[in-house]
């Protein structure tokens, strides 16, 4: 069938969708989500096809972005369509559904589809569910990280030893990666640290790193710093590693379900070539992981996909009821990690949690006393010294100081009423009023805490500070505070948690930090 | 945030979708499927946010025509934009993914939201798929159904027997409805049947009934019908009967999931205020239920569904492994079934089936040997006499004969290459090849047969003829010939079915017609 093309002047987000009139589709027999190939001058491309009755008239054809790049379409030029098949990758979906074991072959044909934009939201997400509810069992997680790893880019740092590290987050405050990268490379190992930007978090770890350097390095220029100073904290979003996630992560989302946790965190260290790796499960109330038995079941998971893979894993199970160190939002944070490297500041959680993480590292690699080792690289200004070198490489400024990263001139103070212990903060409310403030984008927003679960609090005490950039979003961190529970001040623990009188309303949802 | 309307000019198939520049959208906190509420003029709308990097500047709002008709917009008129909180039906989607069942209300809000267009397809899809892995008891089924019949029109009869008969499709050929309301109305009881287009198939009931008469009829029309003649055959696509399940279907075909049969068909049944209903599950490889214990089971839950919702049901399993009659596509098909009730031929299947079906129906309804009343009603010519009523009050020419029933022109004859008995004949492959030819849009395409599976075949003998109107189509058809098996002749079935070397080809999806 001829139709005449119809420039939209839109994107379809990455997919080669195409709109036809009613009239058209139901002459090719087809109905929405139909695939359809198009040629023009010589060029072939297989599109998706939706259906509209108004939009686009009779024997045209609606023309998004993506596909008009691709053909070189031009306005009212006419173009051949017909009925394609679906891909083949939808009849794995459907295998799927029937409770299928992946293959690799499929596997990586789905992947690649998914990547391409050759399926549409509708099948990914069904996709996605399918796996929630099916499980994957650890051949088909390897067989999707492989497949991950296969439909991006790779690095290749021809070193026996590659280390790397990774949380899978929930724990707000945690500044760890921006002390433990000096440390692992000044004891002379490779660690080519890629980290995201938060998603539902307050700030991630790319988002805390970039208020000491840049970190939207390409990745030559990334494998350029590594080779210099065996370190780096780049953010990962757009190396193109395992590209396929971000695809995920926009369906995931929404529903909060996760099935490819494992898959999207292994393909990503897969692709940086790591050999030894340590991942953090922090767990908790208020964390993703709520139970240390599930927090032990996924970390017997992460080992034995690790094996699979060739990357010798070990978990560190962390505790994760209240934020790590004082402080929360990028610029925050980032001042917190310079100032304990500096040893200008002494944060026992923050400095545990990575002398541990490090020494696990160490260990891992043949070190003997990874702790110690770490301590020391820490306490000697070794690791400050490694972390400007890393800065400078990145094109940061190295002299860099604690006071130099701004924070937000607005600021409001929360104080207890109360005299007693502080028994609880939550790390939910915090990462909404954090946010609300405006973190992760505005990175002087954030929130400063002087107290830690189990301290003496006074009445009229302290508990914690939040800081803002701009005014009308202190007021909206403020707003919130009424709604949100932060912490509590008392004797002992309340018995009543909550009274349920209606169905609950949706809270926000979580997703494991990748 | 204030942002400036930007006019896209599109529609987003129902939803209230806006897209943002990521700019704001991380300002806002939000990703993409979030909902944004918007205020204009003093109206409020929630709409659901995608998120763009190019097409929309920073501090504009793209906007689709279903918002700009909603809140009335302006091209750069500036609007308040703020963070909404997720519709509480997608708790219920995360709910029912944990396993959790649907109570009533929860079911209503979420109809009401696929209704409305709050839902995104991600959602939607998850929610389906969830729904086909956790299957839905019967409890969730008539709490759906309900929330399906609530959330759209209803048909009130004032009478105390409504009859009703549903096909859940599969096998082709089946013009049984055409004649079956025709007796059931006759025999003084009130049928008023709707019937669907073809999604899948070559013809469906909607398809065949329109070439004797207008089926496009508003709901007052179909009232009118129905209370003068007892019956009707309309189409139920615009008559806002149970309206989610069109939504449902464009996430279930690409899937070839169905887990919303029972909902879907009972809620369109309810609608109408049925109290005795009979469903046909036609059976048999090439259909959509393949054995007769899949049949029966799905029978019982037809069965009990109908008595939660009070509503008579009876469930008939027929022979599906071939064709109905001689006749496949919309014309052809009409033909046929004026040509039996004018006792102009004799088709021993079809007409087995109109009367086992009819005698079913009026049995429920306390009529004694139901069968023979029907056989009798068929025979007499009042059947004939009440489809000419029906045409005449539905718009059409009561005079109508078969030969009026226009059939394309262009046809190929297909015989057979040897001599022996017609083994099988392929339900998909003849609708595959009808529509091919042009059904069901064009109404006089189709396939006649000749013979049926267990009749002597000579060689060279005619075994179909495809019909079409346009010679491009028949062109199609024929060359699908050369790929599918549509028949087979010989002495016994062979032994070999075919053989597997490669991951099969991706085909066509079947759904169960509603």
């Amino acid at each position: 069938m001829k139709l005449k093309v119809k420039i939209l002047g839109l994107e379809a987000g990455g997919k080669p969708i195409v709109i036809l009139n009613k009239e058209n589709s139901d002459e090719l027999g087809i109905t929405s989500s139909a695939r359809v190939k198009l040629r023009a001058k010589g060029k072939e491309l297989t599109g998706i096809a939706n259906i509209t009755t108004k939009i686009v008239k009779p024997n045209y054809i609606g023309i998004y972005e993506e596909v008009r790049e691709k053909l070189n379409l031009k306005e009212n030029e006419e173009i051949e369509v017909e009925v394609a098949k679906y891909p083949r990758s939808l009849q794995t979906i459907k295998n799927k559904l029937k409770g299928r074991k992946l293959e690799y072959e499929e596997a990586f044909e789905l992947i690649k589809d998914v990547v391409e934009g050759n399926l549409t939201e509708i099948e990914i997400s069904s996709f996605v569910t399918a796996l929630h509810e099916k499980g994957l069992n650890l051949d088909e997680a390897a067989n999707l990280t492989l497949a991950m790893v296969n439909t991006g880019k790779r690095l290749n740092f021809k070193k026996k030893i590659i280390a790397d590290k990774h949380s899978i987050g929930g724990l707000i405050g945690d500044k760890t990666t921006l002390l433990l990268v000096p440390i692992i490379a000044s004891a002379g190992i490779t660690i080519p640290k890629t980290s995201s930007r938060a998603i539902t978090s307050a700030a991630g770890s790319a988002d805390k790193a970039e208020c000491l350097m840049p970190v939207d390095l390409t990745i030559e220029e990334m494998k350029k710093v590594v080779e210099k100073a065996n370190g780096c904290i780049v953010w990962g979003g757009k190396l193109d590693l395992a590209p396929a996630d971000d695809i995920f992560i926009k369906v995931e989302y929404p529903l909060g379900i996760d099935p490819l946790l494992l898959p999207s965190i292994m393909s990503k260290k897969k692709a940086v070539g790591a050999t030894h790796l340590v991942i953090d499960i922090p767990c908790g109330r208020g964390t993703k992981i709520k139970t240390i038995g599930d927090a032990d079941l996924l970390a017997r998971d992460f080992i034995e996909l690790g094996r699979k893979l060739g990357i010798k894993t070990r978990c560190a199970i962390t505790y994760g009821e209240q934020p790590l160190g004082y402080s929360i939002g990028p610029a925050l944070e980032a001042r917190e990690a310079l100032e304990v490297l500096m040893n200008r500041k002494f944060v026992p959680d923050l400095i545990d949690k990575v002398v541990d993480l490090s020494g696990i590292l160490l260990e891992m690699v043949g070190k003997k006393n990874g702790r110690t080792i770490a301590s020391k690289i820490l306490k000697s200004g070794k690791a400050e010294k490694k972390l400007r070198e890393i800065i400078a490489l990145q094109g940061g400024n190295e002299k860099i100081k604690p006071e130099d990263i701004e924070i937000g001139s607005f600021n409001f103070d929360v104080s207890s009423d109360s005299e007693g212990i502080l028994l609880w903060l939550s790390n939910p409310s915090l990462t909404e009023i954090a946010r609300a403030a405006g973190s992760p984008k505005d990175k002087g927003a954030g929130i400063l805490l002087y107290k830690k679960v189990g301290e003496k609090v006074k009445k009229g005490e302290k508990i914690f500070t939040i800081f803002a950039e701009k005014e009308r979003k202190i007021e909206r961190a403020i707003k919130l505070l009424e709604e949100e529970k932060t912490f509590a001040v008392g004797e002992r623990m309340e018995m009543l948690i909550h009274e349920v009188k209606e169905l609950p309303l949706h809270k926000k949802a979580f997703i494991l930090e990748r």
